[in-house]
């Protein structure tokens, strides 16, 4: 979603300038007001399921009745289905210094493991699918396109499948509005890689693991706890991925 | 600050690569955890001291009486001034649904200037200095140039002057880092221009406005509600900036 806007040039040209829209988001579950993110609007239903999917607040598309996402009121309101309980308190882990949350980057790991365990061996990274990926996700960027504004996440699968990209201005953002997309839809993510068009974070490699995906790839550079957490937790992580380069940090590629 | 692993190319091969360390930073005041951020470590100090600052939580470095940070404890200890007292409420605005957040950008932007008023009138952008900026930027990004891995911020003079750049794995934590460098060797930066390397979003163009800086200049693409923030709050704001091409959004060049 973009908006036109008026800019002038380095010779004082006035024209028109396509740029990326922000608003905030606020996230309810079941009244409780548990977050406001920036995104850019868009698949709000997505991106509110993906996100307490990712959060590790629920498990499960089950776990949520219904989703009233109204972009232009800037709210998700998720109403979640009758006996589920879940803690909120968990989202503050990263915002607040709770004690749980370490002083380290290990700690860190070990805390986000703790609730979260190690996938059971991750599979191989498909070479051909892994080459093919960038195109595909460039080609779906169409607000990027017009604007040079924002992130885009793509689920591919290990047979070169592009199953869906999303874009947004937050990088957590596209990576929730695919995994919510993929938890409305069914998709078996143990067979899946989740591609992002910028770096690769902790918190990136956290999410992936959050919603079961063991293979994370991107266009740039991975960070060092990136690394570490992948190493711990089983997943694979390629980085620099500009065909026909790629520089594979964790796992194997066949 | 980067750090040696070992990662094997398209081919098989495998070699030494560098990636950028990332790891928490906890920061506390008189005692009380207040945040958890997700940084690069070094100059933790002035990271601590701008985010304090550019968070709305204090207003000079006289209100900190010391800071002890310890980059391998991932700790940034904060004592304010003797009867300083501070609102860490505030922090939380943008996590938690407050509902003084409001649920629209125009309600946000509203929401932070009630406490942030805007400018009285900016400085034009001055041509020379918007032109060779990036240039003296890249030359300082030491770490970016060997891992490919992170954001750089710099503060430069209307007189072209390049008072510091730090970089960061977090968009965010770079223009703290120069912040707090500004604050503490007492900068006046009601003449300073802030660059960042990537795009500015609504949360750049707030950090700029609580730290006083009237200019933003991006050498990616500006959101929606950074150009709106940005005319409401009186700074000016430049994307795109690639010389010898820019685009002026909000203010003006001379």
């Amino acid at each position: 979603m973009d908006k036109q806007v008026m800019a002038s040039d380095a010779d004082g040209r006035e024209a028109a300038d396509h740029v990326v829209v922000e608003e905030p988001l606020q996230i309810m579950v079941d009244g409780h007001p548990i977050a406001v993110t920036m995104r850019t609007p868009g698949h709000d239903e997505e991106l509110a399921l993906g996100f307490l999917r990712t959060e590790g607040v629920i498990t499960s598309a089950d776990h949520v009745r219904k989703i009233d996402a109204e972009s232009k009121a800037n709210h998700a309101l998720v109403f979640l289905a009758d006996g589920v309980e879940v803690d909120l308190s968990r989202l503050t882990r990263h915002v607040f210094g709770a004690s749980s949350c370490g002083l380290c980057g290990k700690a860190t790991i070990d805390a986000v493991q703790e609730r979260l365990p190690p996938l059971h061996g991750n599979p191989a990274f498909p070479r051909e699918a892994l080459l093919h990926a960038p195109e595909m996700l460039t080609g779906e960027q169409s607000v990027f396109a017009r604007t040079g504004g924002l992130h885009a996440a793509g689920i591919f699968g290990t047979d070169g499948t592009m199953h869906v990209v999303r874009e947004d201005i937050g990088r957590h953002n596209a990576v929730d509005k695919v995994t919510g997309w993929a938890m409305h839809s069914g998709l078996d993510l143990s067979r899946c890689m989740l591609l992002v068009s910028g770096r690769v974070s902790f918190e990136i490699m956290q999410k992936a693991l959050a919603a079961g995906i063991p293979l994370v790839a991107a266009i740039s550079a991975p960070s060092s706890l990136a690394i570490e957490f992948a190493e711990q937790s089983n997943q694979g992580l390629v980085g620099f991925l500009r065909p026909p380069r790629f520089k594979v940090y964790v796992g194997r590629v066949e």
